[in-house]
């Protein structure tokens, strides 16, 4: 293991949040904010990158593992030192990290209490890691230093949501750039509209941070619901939609093929969960709790979308619903949304291939001899990628069930700790309960937010890149 | 297909139920309990099995597809007919069936609201059920009948539980003469016991045929809380925890080497998750609701293994315990027992194998072109039996997922829906609130009551017996 390396990229990837934070800190001098947590956050993030990267030399060989190290500590660097600002504004340190790291993993779970009392450079701040968060931190950084050259594309794996690689391009620069630049332009259309629908500046660019992110924070207690405003609910549902599908199709279908969305297996599948989930919300939300039928679809489709795509907005306390209406929420949890999207979760590809995969086994236990690849748009996927698929999936439920152990063990009740689990894990934000989208995370004990940290950052980086740091062979010479 | 082959089978299978019947019908006339149940079911059940088997014919080669039809119909079939004394007994017919084939699939989840209200033929009728179901009534059939011969193996591959096969002897007949033989005797020596501790002839009989068959009624409301004895308790732990272990492996154990039990990488698992389940919800049940240590390590351990061999038993009401301790009772509800043992649930073997999978899988993702096999007891794993695995995990799942969801809609509260669907499936029995130890399962909507009993039917085939009909190849010419 080259610890020089890991080392000075962290150096620089630290030198890169402290420019970041110039952002918030013009914010802050806008507002008439104190200008104090972002001028000590920016000073103390870049001394101690500008120390890391030049203590530490880039000379050397760099392979697989030191990829993945560099992926996971610099996410959770980013989120230590990007806490700076909100412990300046007097919240309590676990408190802050956890809402940094909420932030930059676009789960968007909260711990405070109050939101409007906190200033609005802070909640710009909070929004803004989201967005930075969303499209990758370490792929932004790949798309604007120079440095990194082939070395990336393993960093772009450790970070990148989904099972196969979507190259686009034969350079990895080549193909973060575009990424980048794809999730920009959208995310100025969403401001533009949600602009034109109502929202002033502020309110549309922190609320495009968010839902482009599919992350969730809103600068405001009441979520989406404070809005009242239909034209902004069907603006945030098509970019929350937008957001959860695959960015290189959207490319693709930009510049190159305009049908990449719909031939994609994937984005149809995806399509068809939201379509089947809102319908038997609408279904319970009009039979049990005696919505009219228009009203029950309003709120299904916006919740179903939100949770699908692993946002977490709400429009309305989800959890006052009934049990028959949450559990069709609770599916959708452990789905998520597409492959290189910003969403979290397990992912749909993921699904659909256990699914055929299970189909296949079918098909073999009656002809034991037959051979019948499985495919996906066309392919066939190899034994290795479903391997890993599998591993990803059974690995992902048993840190979900442990969690929720963990957290009964101190006292949480049964439904708070499942939802609790599942929503850091996947990056949705609220669960139900304790948890539920109009309380906050800061009911929950000192260790279990601290396991909930884990969580969040475990599943942003796909477990794969935090869980192989635990095996003895990640450390062997 | 050849219907001709699986209607005779059939046939031949209702008249060995009928002969079967009998025994009831002498404890009926012992106790001076009406006859009419048991006379009239065994003229129904005999008369249907003599028409069918003369009227179809057993020519006719028949090969995969017959194999999983007759064991699939056969299991129902047999929970059908088994059903006519409850019938008779003035149950109505779905909480026959409901009871019926909660017996034969060793779940013990019961509709019964007054169990002591019931005849003690009726109740032994009911334990019986499930010792037939424990070991299986098709091995059964086939240890018994003579003319199945080599079509036989692909019968009993389709009942015994497990993904490999374990050949004891070269001929199916032998194999399933050793197990039958294996687990009389083991019946036999736990009924002695019992006696010895104190039970009477009827309740040492009834308790062992539901302790070895991993069955768990009882024919006392409050279950194995009535007797309130410690040997009882200890004796039956044991003979739970043996049943839960694989039978090939006690006969081996018995009579070839001593060591297979405690060098095989199963039982080892299943040792060490009972241990360590038992560690932490004694701790739990000390820590939480402030029993003395000793009296947390009896309900503890007895609930432990009551539950992870899929038995059932409750010394205590273990619903009214904290959710910090139910949830260590629902981590192993999904858990189950040991491959060719007489328990349900996943298998501590495809636990143990997706596990490996998964460690393979995080080596691989540091070395990618390493090539490294998957080992079980020092024998490499087929990709094939790998794939079995998982399918069944994915199916098992979503059956679950799918269950949880249609009893939420129609009404069932959340934690009720999700225990009552993996208690069926799993065949466990009891789960929490509504459906707890001491409730039952009538308070489940009708529908419901349906979709629990195909739970069980799937359950106990292990998913592809049952789900194999639901494709369309299967139809196939």
């Amino acid at each position: 293991m080259n610890y020089e390396i890991i080392l000075n990229v962290l150096g620089n990837l630290l030198r890169f949040l402290g420019l970041v934070m110039i952002i918030p800190l013009l914010v802050a001098y806008y507002y008439g904010d104190s200008l104090l947590p972002f001028a000590v956050a920016i000073a103390i993030t870049g001394a101690m990158g500008i120390l890391l990267s030049h203590r530490y030399g880039a000379e050397g060989d760099w392979k697989i593992r030191e990829g993945f190290a560099i992926v996971a500590f610099g996410w959770f660097t980013a989120a230590l030192f990007g806490s700076i600002p909100f412990m300046l504004d007097g919240i309590s340190p676990l408190n802050a990290l956890f809402e940094s790291m909420s932030g930059f993993t676009t789960t968007g779970a909260t711990i405070l209490q109050d939101i409007e009392s906190h200033s609005r450079s802070i909640l710009f701040w909070r929004s803004m890691t989201q967005w930075i968060g969303g499209m990758g931190i370490i792929m932004l950084f790949i798309a604007i230093l120079p440095k990194l050259g082939v070395a990336g594309r393993q960093l772009f794996r450790a970070e990148t949501p989904g099972p196969t690689e979507d190259k686009i391009k034969p350079r990895i620069r080549g193909t973060a750039r575009i990424l980048w630049t794809v999730y920009v332009v959208i995310s100025i259309i969403q401001t533009v509209l949600l602009m034109i629908a109502g929202m002033d500046l502020y309110d549309a660019v922190t609320h495009t941070f968010t839902t482009m992110s599919t992350g969730g924070f809103s600068p405001y207690s009441q979520g989406i619901a404070v809005f009242n405003n239909p034209f902004i609910e069907v603006i945030i549902v098509v970019f929350m939609f937008i957001a959860g599908a695959n960015f290189a199709l959207h490319y693709r279908t930009l510049y190159t093929d305009r049908y990449s969305l719909v031939n994609d297996n994937e984005f149809k599948f995806y399509t068809v969960i939201i379509l089947a989930a809102t319908s038997l919300l609408t279904f319970s939300l009009w039979n049990d709790m005696g919505e009219n039928i228009f009203t029950s679809f309003r709120y299904a489709l916006f919740q179903v979308v939100s949770i699908t795509t692993t946002t977490g907005y709400a429009t309305t306390d989800f959890n006052m619903w009934t049990d028959s209406a949450r559990i069709v929420l609770l599916a959708v949890m452990f789905i998520g949304g597409c492959a290189g999207s910003t969403a979290g979760g397990i992912k749909v590809v993921r699904f659909l291939l256990l699914l055929k995969y299970s189909q296949n086994a079918l098909f073999k236990s009656i002809h034991p001899k037959a051979v019948k690849p499985i495919k996906f748009n066309n392919k066939a996927v190899p034994e290795d990628v479903m391997q890993a698929i599998v591993s990803f999936v059974v690995i992902y439920i048993m840190i979900f069930a442990v969690s929720t152990a963990l957290l009964s063990l101190m006292g949480m009740e049964l439904i708070s700790s499942i939802t609790a689990s599942i929503a850091t894990l996947g990056n949705i934000g609220p669960g139900f309960n304790a948890v539920g989208p109009l309380s906050n995370f800061d009911v929950v004990p000192d260790l279990g937010k601290l396991l909930l940290i884990a969580n969040m950052w475990i599943g942003r980086l796909e477990v794969f890149t935090v869980i192989v740091m635990l095996t003895p062979e990640f450390w062997k010479r």
